[in-house]
């Protein structure tokens, strides 16, 4: 259970550890453009605002629909309304912030343009990579998502029966997570029957037949923190083709969760998984990373796929969702999500 | 009733027009980065794809994880998978299109950076200006998107009473987009008793009292259309300051929505609502536009605020929603959808 002023606490930590990074970049400052980042820092999750953190102050520039809201609800900063640039322009000068740091990944091309302009550095990564380590609120929080996820899940799994749509069974779990959570963590995905050979389907009409496989990619929102869990269920007897392929998915994430500990590679985990699903002649129905990142974002540094050069570290949170997709007939995934811990990983879907 | 073929028709009519922009702005195709603008015309939505029109052909760069999905639901369209610039690369000097322009407003500003380097020109506001003129098809789809939202917050007004929970309130409404249409809109805001005064209050567990506004503002996704309203309901007896500020909310509301007709100044349409506000005495609380197009996505092209040079056309869709906010008391917001006809317009939502 975590109090206002422990949270007050952990956001100036967080704060805190930004300014240390800063100092180590050689910045004045960094200026945040994107709601995920602002949120990290703020805890105010609403479109539309920025802020500028320097080493000594910070600040958020915001449109008068906000102003009100933000002053309540955020500590820490100088909240301004009115015009952006001229407020940002003022604080440089009177505050003598000089070198200034932006995400290039995480601004609109016009928006960085005026960004340069103004002599701000694009500097990648700095805020993704200290979100990658999660602080004792946000692992209490990724608990919480991932443990509503799975419930969410338990219900709406008494609900498959024959003659049932996705998109009932997609609304009944949407009222869920809003109602026990606060929201869900991206547009879930039922895809029964053939539509399970997308990975990413878009709810349709369907209606559920005996022996179709479902596969279900949900997740729940906690206080800003997202859950991601997929499970391929059969509906009553299957063919023999879906339980050899279940099984190579099943022993694939097996595999891949075991390697999952402080130091490992990220892709190597992704080499784990695509090996098993290779051998058994799947290889090229497996089209996606292993996993990623998750957090205040969806997907999250790190990257758990080829070529990855991120490495495993204790505090993060990734998913390891290997899958087959055999298109025009079915497909499986089954994804789980783990904090990594100082000697292994904890499972949180659970 | 808008058939499959119909539909072929209507997004090759799309990229049709489009050409011919190109054609009057001596490009030779464009780049499309995001997905509304990509869903328009191709009516496949699902993150993390490209497409390249040309004056003649169109191609889609999409990932393993989206290939077969968008092969088998698109039409006109060369799928491409694999890396995407040297795929780009190759399609430029086989086809010889040359010059290509890309939306600076629509793009991650290092991926921009990548495609000055390819030699593209940024050339905004192109797609944007298209989509504010809605085609037949998308009327059809934009009266259903907001008939439904009508239909949800008249079911959702149904359940206001003394004790129930703003997010208890806002999971019943969410099931109910999901079922009957195809999800939400936006982030449904349900904002009760002092909530109301923050205009994009996030949903809490605050329950509803007697004498409290409730103000909704909701919408419904429909085949990729989304709708816009935005009521605040009185529950049981109200307070005269309550009845004072909604009386004069809604006669701003009524005198803007007379104004609407083609040619007319979006900008206009601001003023005539922020007078009346302001000749009452809250000019300082209405701290907003009085609207904005919708369509594919919740906020397009035109903007009707001070200051826009934006010009009202027929078949374009957009919101007229004033607002009177009281920081900490309550506030009221009156939010219809409106289709600008050739002679004035009609209400969506209804």
């Amino acid at each position: 259970m975590v109090t206002i002023s422990d949270q007050k606490l952990i956001l100036a930590q967080r704060i805190g550890a930004f300014r240390d990074l800063l100092r180590e970049k050689e910045l004045d400052g960094y200026f945040l453009t994107d709601l995920p980042n602002l949120y990290y820092f703020s805890g105010f999750w609403n479109e539309g605002y920025f802020s500028l953190i320097g080493l000594r102050d910070s600040w958020l520039f915001l449109p008068s629909l906000l102003y009100n809201h933000a002053r309540v609800t955020t500590f820490g900063f100088n909240c301004l309304k009115g015009k952006v640039f001229p407020n940002v322009k003022k604080i440089i000068k009177r505050h003598k912030v000089e070198k200034i740091g932006f995400d290039p990944a995480s601004v609109q091309y016009d928006l960085g343009l005026e960004l340069k302009n103004l002599g701000f550095v694009p500097v990648p990564g700095l805020v993704a990579r200290l979100r990658s380590i999660k602080d004792p609120l946000e692992i209490d929080l990724m608990r919480k998502a991932n443990h509503l996820a799975v419930l969410g899940l338990e219900y709406l799994e008494k609900r498959f029966k024959p003659g049932i749509s996705e998109r009932s069974l997609s609304a009944d779990l949407n009222r869920f997570y809003h109602k026990y959570g606060h929201g869900i963590a991206f547009s879930l995905i039922i895809a029964a029957g053939p539509n399970s050979s997308f990975p990413h389907h878009i709810t349709s009409d369907y209606k559920l037949k005996k022996g179709d496989p479902i596969t279900c990619d949900v997740g729940a929102l906690w206080q800003g923190y997202r859950s991601d869990l997929t499970r391929t269920f059969p509906l009553g007897k299957m063919a023999p083709s879906f339980w050899r392929v279940f099984n190579i998915v099943s022993k694939a994430q097996k595999d891949a969760v075991e390697r999952l500990k402080p130091g490992v590679l990220a892709a190597s985990v992704d080499q784990v998984a695509r090996k098993v699903i290779k051998k058994a002649g799947f290889g090229k129905a497996f089209v996606h990373n292993t996993g990623h990142g998750v957090g205040i974002d969806i997907h999250e540094y790190p990257r758990l796929g080829p070529g990855s050069k991120d490495v495993l570290k204790a505090g993060m949170v990734v998913t390891v969702e290997p899958g087959i997709y055999l298109p025009g007939r079915f497909g499986v995934r089954i994804e789980d999500t783990f904090l990594i811990t100082p000697t292994g990983y904890e499972v949180l879907t659970k």
